[in-house]
C-alpha cells in the first residue's frame, strides 16, 4: 500500500513514465482503497478486483499509463455491464467498449469499473453518498464517477452531463470537473438520454488531470490565455437563487483575481440566457421521449415515475414549442461565441451551493442547464468549504471548441484561489 | 410464390390484418425474390433465409406486421452481424437492437437483413448495383437499401442520410424516400459518421408507406396541409448542375402542380443557402474525425485512402473554422423555420441527374448536403425515366418537426404527378 490512489493523474503519469511504479500496483491501491471505503460510499455499481487488475495488467503504455478511470453506468466498457441504475438494463453486457473508453484505453488508462448513474442520467438517485457527509447527495446524474475522485479511489471518472449532472456533482464533491463542448467527445457507445444536450466530461483532482485528459480529444490551445485575464462575472439565473455561502465564494474568487491583476466586469445579457431555461428543459423533455421510447414500450412499469412523468410531458410538446426552443437555442449559441470574443471566461456559480441534505435528490441543476443547451465548456473549480462542511466551488464557462484554452484559463484561476481538491 | 413481395407495405399490412396472409409466407416470398435477383443486385450483405423466416415467425401483431425491412449495415439488428463495408468491423455482432430497428420490430415488423452500406456510411462504395442498370450506381452511402425496395426484395429498408445518403439514392433507384427531421428518429446503435448530420431515413414504394413507418416515431399531422398548396421552386445549388433531363423533370413537376391548382413561386435565398455548403463539408469533415478516431488509431491502413483523406481534412479544420460553419447553420435553421412558415413544401432536385454510369462513385450530394445541415425533412418522388432509362425524382422538403406534414403535402403532389415507384 503506497498510496498510489492519493495522487493526481499527472503524478502518477510522471512516475510510471519514470519506471518509479507499474501500472498495476496503482491500480492495487485503488483497489485496495475501494475496498476499505466503497462499503459506505457506494460510488462503484460493478467492480471486481480480478477484472480491474487484468485491465492494469493489459493496459498499453501511453499518455494515460497507470492512470485509473471510472466510467458512468450509462457508457459501455467492454468486459463490464452497463445497468443505467435501471432494472431493465440489469445485466446487460455489450460486447464493446463505448468510443470514448476505447480512446482512453488506447492512451494507456486503466478502466477500473463503473460508477454509479442516476436511473438514465436523469433524477433517480442511485445509493451513492457524498464523501465529505454519508447524509448528502453527491449530486448527479454521474454520482459515483464524482464520488470515487473526490474519495480518492480512481483518479479520474467518466460522467454526462444533460442538465447539470457533470459539472454540480463535481461542485458538490470538492473535486476539479471539465464539461467539454457539444460534440467534442464522441458519444458512441454511450446510452442517450437527449441527443440534441448529452455531453461526455470528467472529473480529476487538478486542472492539468482535466487536461491531460482532454489532450487525448484535442490538441493543445493554439493562442495561450493573456497574462492579465479578462473575467465575466454572470449573476443569471437570478442571483437570490444561490445561497449565501455559494455567492459569498463567487465574491471571494472575484476578489482574489482581481487582486492578482486580472480583470473581472459584470457579463450581463440576462434577456440572452434567460428564456433558455425553458428551451433546455422542453428541449431535453422531447429527446428524453424519443430516446426512450423503447423502453417506455416495453418496461413502462419498471421506469421510475419520476422519469415516466417526464416522458408523457416530452410526449405532450408540439412540433411548434420544439422549434421555438431550438432556435432560441440556435439563437443563443451563435450570440454567445460572439460575445466570448471579448472574454478569457465566465465566472459563475456551479451550484446553488453546498450539496443538500437526503439522497432523494440530486439536487438543483439551475446553474447548469443553459450552459449545457449552449454548449459551451465548463469547469468547477473546488474552493474550500462551507458552513455545513460540504465542499463549494466556482464555475467557469469559455466558448465552445476552445476547450484548451478555457482549461488554460482554469488552470491560471485553480493558482489564484490555490484551489485544492 | 404469391408475390407478396410486389405489393406495398400498406398493401401488405392491410392483408395481413384482414387475414389473407401471414408475415411467414409475406417474408417467404421476400427471401425468393432476394435468392432469384439478389446475386446480380447486391443489395444485402448478410442475409440467411432461416434468420430472416424466424424474424417473421417471432415478430409480434403490430402496424407493420408482416412488413419486411432491410437494415443498412451501420444500424445494429440483434442476430445479424454489423460490418459498415469496412473490414475493421467484419464479423462484428452487436447483441442488442439499436432503437430504431427495436422499435420497428415492436411494431410488428419483419427485419430481413442487413443492406449494403459504403464504408462507415462516407463514400467507399459497395458491391451493389441500380435496379435499372447494372452497370449504374445505385447511389450511396445507403446503397443496398435503395436497391433493395427498388427491386422488389423488400418492401421497406432503413438507411442514414449525413450528406445525401437517403435521397439521392432514392432518386437514382425511382423509389420514394424519406429522410425525417434532424433529431426525431432516435439514433441509439447506429455507427456514427457526423453526430451533427447523421440521419436515419427510409425507403418505400408510395408516400402511404413512409407515412405509416413514420407513423412509429411521429403522430399524425395536426394541421392538414390546404388544398391548394404553395410550394416554392428553389433552383440552388447553381441550377446549372443539375443535368438537362434533371431541369425538365422539375419543369414539369411545377406545371402539373400548377395545372392542378396548386401554387408554384420562386423560392429564393441563394445568399442564405448558397454558404451552407461549405459548412456541412467542414462540420461533416471534423466530426467524422471524431467518430472514426479510434478506428484510425487502431487500424489505419484499413480504411480506404478517401477516407483517410477526409479524417486528415477534418483534423486540420481549428475551431474558428468549426464555429463559424456551426453558427452559419444555426442562423440558417433558424432563417429557414421563419421562411417555411408561408409554404407548404420546397420543391427543387434530389440528385443531379440519372443514375452516373460506373460503380466507383455514388454521385453527388450537392442537392442535399444544405437540407441535411438544415434538419429539415426530404422527401424523394419518382418522376419517371431520364433518355438512359434510368429514375429521375423530385425532392420536397418541409419545416422541421413537421415531417407527418411533409408527407402529406408529398402524397397530394405525388397524386398529381401519378408517381409511382
Amino acid at each position: 500500500m503506497a498510496g498510489w490512489n492519493l495522487e493526481t493523474a499527472t503524478a502518477v503519469r510522471d512516475a510510471v513514465a519514470a519506471g518509479e511504479v507499474t501500472a498495476l500496483a496503482v491500480a492495487d491501491d485503488c483497489i485496495a482503497a475501494i475496498a476499505a471505503r466503497d462499503g459506505e460510499l457506494q460510488s462503484f455499481v460493478d467492480f471486481d478486483a480480478k477484472a480491474a487488475r487484468k485491465a492494469a495488467r493489459t493496459a498499453p503504455a501511453g499518455p494515460l499509463s497507470g492512470i485509473t478511470v471510472g466510467v458512468k453506468d450509462i457508457i459501455d466498457a467492454d468486459g463490464w455491464a452497463t445497468q443505467c441504475n435501471s432494472p431493465i438494463y440489469a445485466g446487460h453486457r455489450p460486447n464493446r467498449d463505448s468510443a470514448v473508453v476505447g480512446l482512453l484505453r488506447a492512451a494507456g488508462a486503466t478502466i477500473l469499473g463503473k460508477t454509479v448513474t442516476v436511473e438514465f442520467a436523469f433524477a433517480q438517485p442511485g445509493p451513492t453518498v457524498n464523501p465529505y457527509h454519508p447524509g448528502h447527495t453527491p449530486g448527479g446524474s454521474s454520482s459515483g464517477s464524482a464520488a470515487a475522485v473526490a474519495a480518492r479511489l480512481v483518479h479520474v471518472a467518466l460522467g454526462t452531463q444533460t442538465g447539470g449532472s457533470v459539472i454540480r456533482p463535481g461542485s458538490y464533491c470538492g473535486i476539479f470537473a471539465l464539461k467539454p463542448s457539444f460534440g467534442l467527445i464522441p458519444r458512441e457507445g454511450v446510452k442517450p438520454l437527449s441527443e440534441s444536450l448529452d455531453t461526455i466530461g470528467w472529473y480529476g483532482r487538478s486542472v492539468a488531470d482535466l487536461a491531460l485528459v482532454l489532450s487525448v480529444f484535442q490538441a493543445e490551445p493554439v493562442t495561450p490565455p493573456p497574462q492579465r485575464l479578462r473575467i465575466g462575472l454572470c449573476l443569471q439565473p437570478p442571483w437570490s437563487v444561490a445561497t449565501g455561502p455559494m455567492r459569498a465564494a463567487i465574491r471571494r474568487a472575484a476578489r482574489r483575481l482581481e487582486g492578482a491583476g486580472h480583470i473581472v466586469a459584470p457579463f450581463g445579457h440576462d434577456a440572452l440566457l434567460a428564456p433558455l431555461h425553458q428551451a433546455q428543459d422542453d428541449i431535453m423533455s422531447v429527446d428524453a421521449a424519443r430516446s426512450l421510447r423503447l423502453e417506455k414500450l416495453h418496461h413502462l412499469d419498471r421506469l421510475s415515475p419520476r422519469l415516466q412523468e417526464r416522458i408523457r410531458r416530452g410526449e405532450a410538446i408540439d412540433g411548434t414549442t420544439e422549434r421555438e426552443a431550438r432556435r432560441l437555442a440556435e439563437a443563443a449559441r451563435r450570440d454567445l461565441d460572439h460575445l466570448l470574443g471579448s472574454w478569457d471566461a465566465i465566472l459563475t456559480a456551479p451550484a446553488p451551493g453546498e450539496a443538500p441534505e437526503g439522497l432523494g435528490s440530486t439536487g438543483d441543476a439551475v446553474f447548469n442547464k443553459v450552459w449545457t443547451l449552449l454548449g459551451v465548456p465548463c469547469v468547477n473549480i473546488p474552493v474550500g468549504r462551507g458552513p455545513k462542511g460540504l465542499p463549494l466551488g466556482i464555475q467557469l464557462i469559455g466558448r465552445r471548441m476552445d476547450d484548451a484554452r478555457l482549461l488554460a484559463v482554469a488552470a491560471s484561476v485553480a493558482d489564484v484561489l490555490e484551489a485544492e481538491a
